[in-house]
């Protein structure tokens, strides 16, 4: 079986991280399916979808090592193209990757108790971002 | 429903992107399923898949990025063992991941419209690679 | 269909690396499906789950690559929250990934010949953890 339903978020920019744990459970949960696995996916080349203890400290790092290893710079081969001023944001996006998968039983995520869904903003700009989340299951 | 096809390519060595969205959409049209999820794989750990907007400038980039955070070495305790020069492609093709999974509805990939499907050769040598894609749904 | 089953395993803390390849080719084994994904989960926000060429130099190139990408610091948000010592075990983790899917037919992993799964502790201590393995298919 297949179930599908979206997310819609608006993000402030580069490095605004939000928390879609408890979003992405009642997509399971409504899926009623009793086992299976959960797929979020950020439709988009500049946002990112990973699992991380969700909390303020953690919210800073993230943004702060990605800027440290892929820094904005003019430098890029997009930036020579596009002159867009986003060519870390893709190369974040491309590194940590467009989405997850997560096991689910009963309606409810298995996940760590610190181990929580995020979605990251890569781009330079706020964005409206479309999240698919898939549950396939029995 | 389960259905696989694979996809084989020939790179030209280290840093070799390729696009295959329009493959791997074949496939899932090919499928004959409604919706779910489509699986590629890379069969190795020299080579790796993901997600980009596939342009001229981040096909630059991204190797770029990757031989500058994990740079070709000799201190690598792999060239230690085995001297074949390829233990940043082995270490570059581990951090990226050698597999993502992408919905699709009615024989349609859902990725944006600036996001694409790559893969990139890490090896030091042109390879033929062995792509498994596959189709989970209804 | 859907058939899960749980690995556990005890850590030796941080950079503890262990290949999980054949424990988790059983599980798709024992699920008696013909053809599918399988996906392989580490319950936490402090290990992963990737593949690699199993041997020992890569076993201790990886985790000195994340140790010099991500090192330990004092600096961390993390760390002035919650003084635990383990900030670039999160945020090694969350660059990772906490799980991959691969695909099996008849009760085989269809991996490379040189490609195993492994777990990497990323925690500063030792840990005992759960791994939630997944078979999707039929």
């Amino acid at each position: 079986m297949v179930y599908r339903e979206e997310i819609q978020i608006e993000t402030a920019g580069h490095g605004d991280m939000q928390e879609i744990t408890k979003r992405v459970e009642a997509i399971a949960g409504r899926s009623g399916m009793q086992a299976g696995i959960v797929h979020i996916f950020n439709v988009g080349s500049t946002g990112m979808i990973g699992t991380i203890e969700y909390e303020p400290g953690l919210e800073r790092d993230l943004p702060e090592m990605l800027d440290r290893l892929v820094p904005p710079s003019l430098d890029y081969g997009h930036e020579r193209a596009w002159n867009d001023g986003n060519g870390h944001s893709h190369l974040q996006s491309t590194m940590m990757g467009s989405g997850i998968t997560v096991p689910f039983a009963a309606g409810e995520l298995l996940l760590g108790e610190w181990q929580q869904i995020f979605h990251m903003e890569a781009d330079i700009r706020p964005r409206n971002r479309r999240l698919l989340v898939t549950v396939i299951g029995e």
